[in-house]
């Protein structure tokens, strides 16, 4: 599946990813109300509303974009309808030949994290027959618990060619308050900013470069072509850390949040693309999906969102366009 | 719903809980067949086995028992089907009185934590309406992200009277991987596992001590009468580093999975409680729902397995008692 990313970027250059992350808030009021009008004020109200906000996105930026990335906790606050529509949005989405990253942010131990990849990536044998549960293609992991935890995602990535893509540095202020803390040791981050020898044997790492280390071994352990199924998350807003992070993690698409909306500007971005111009893919959920809501595409009104949203894409894809040309 | 947990545990006598992750290889083949039978060997039929399942086994058990632990990876991994029984699982076991702990792992940035933490433990607004999505009394959180992470989980907690338990050190082999790394500075956890003044201003602290802090500061912020409705998760099968969390986390209450089945012993549990007899409960999943198929408990058959699990209920909480009686 890391090769269809690779692809459909190729194909549309556009190293995106729009975040199909439906907050109630974001739906034209017109939306809202033929959806209440027909199912009530209820979860199915709710998931309706959200339903065909999606499909209308969908509809207007699938043959600019590559990939899009459902965030799942934006369904699952509608309970089982707002689900329901989850799998509904990835199908639809598969249909257009996108693909399709299930943000779930998932990670247990053992057997559980292997529940939670077949969910999400694989197949679970009911009796004779091999079924899928949700079908994403890529699925982003919680790395708290170690290896015992990513091991079963590794297992289906290889079995099912999905990957996933492992939260290192997220996007958000106080995602220091863990991921910065300095393990004891000499050496480290610096050493690989300056280009020196690596840390090898010291333990003078953040916890983002000690998780990005074993991002690149588990990398290494599932390759596709150029590529491994294993990818990354590395906040936009924290541009110095993801140079370092690609340097960490060479075999590994890194997915970046924080574009845009929370603060990351397109020139900050550069340093974590490869030399061939490929290895991130760059998230925006806000930016695009409420677009009409922006003063610069107010224009369009709540009526044209949906082509508020394709004037965005087509922005962001000139903005990234422009900086990766001019490093 | 601290309150009640601990009603609820005094009632019993049993500070214990039941992880309701039923794997399908755990249910017996005469339910699987009906089930199959009934719904074909769909993710429908595997949801309907674990439905029958659990809702025997819970008859059987709920007089004994305070509260349940839902493992929602064990039904997510039966997509839509199976995050229904999920939550008819919920409200039977809600209907019996017992506290529900949704062992769901939760955990993002800012507006998307508060989505998960209103499907879980709050409510969505949808037009005039307020309604309960999941509805669980507890819900597990992971900490990597950040009191941004967080907050919208307390929030939730005051608002709702719930509660969380924050992962500070799981059970599993690999868990020490990042969790048990030690961060740079002077004295730590020896100065609190022998009592002398403590780690304030220094900072090597192991990253579990460093997040059982951050549970500390939160708890405090959210206090129920005796105890807080922020607790943690500590694994049974490191009783030294339970010690330390004890001490670290007053006013959690620690939620315990690994007893049994993963390795831990009764014996290795009591450091994890209070003076008081509380401020510990300790899951076992495996051990009670599969009961049927340990030697010990195997004259019940499998047509039996639901009255297997009342008896490994009943000699659980006999060997936890035995060994809070013998400290």
């Amino acid at each position: 599946m890391i090769q269809k990313l690779i692809e459909n970027i190729k194909k549309t250059n556009a190293p995106i990813v729009v975040g199909l992350d439906p907050m109630l808030g974001y739906i034209p009021e017109h939306i809202k109300k033929a959806a209440f009008a027909e199912c009530g004020e209820t979860l199915e109200g709710a998931a309706e509303a959200v339903w065909q906000f999606n499909r209308k996105i969908i509809d207007a930026v699938y043959d600019l974009i590559p990939a899009v990335k459902p965030q799942i906790a934006m369904y699952e606050q509608f309970g089982l309808p707002g689900l329901t529509v989850f799998k509904k949005t990835i199908d639809y989405c598969k249909e257009k030949n996108l693909v399709v990253i299930g943000d779930v942010k998932r990670g247990d131990i053992g057997s559980t994290s292997a529940a939670y990849a077949a969910a999400h990536l694989g197949r679970v044998t009911v009796g004779t027959q091999q079924l899928t549960p949700f079908g994403e293609d890529f699925a982003t992991v919680n790395p708290y618990l170690g290896t015992d935890g990513i091991q079963p995602f590794l297992d289906v990535c290889r079995e099912e060619k999905k990957g996933i893509f492992i939260l290192v540095k997220t996007s958000n202020p106080s995602s220091g308050e863990f991921q910065d803390r300095r393990f004891m040791g000499s050496a480290g981050s610096d050493a690989l900013v300056h280009g020196e020898e690596g840390a090898n044997g010291s333990d003078s790492r953040t916890l983002y470069e000690m998780v990005g280390e074993k991002v690149a071994e588990w990398a290494d352990s599932c390759m596709g072509e150029t590529y491994s199924y294993v990818g990354a998350v590395v906040g936009a807003t924290y541009p110095e850390v993801g140079k370092v992070l690609r340097r960490v993690m060479p075999k590994s698409y890194i997915l970046v949040p924080g574009y845009g909306a929370q603060g990351g500007t397109a020139a900050d971005l550069a340093p974590y693309f490869n030399e061939d111009g490929l290895g991130a893919i760059v998230n925006s959920s806000r930016g695009i999906i409420a677009a009409y809501k922006q003063e610069k595409y107010a224009s369009f009104g709540p009526e044209h969102f949906a082509e508020a949203s394709r004037a965005a894409v087509v922005d962001m894809i000139e903005d990234i366009d422009r900086a990766l040309a001019g490093r």
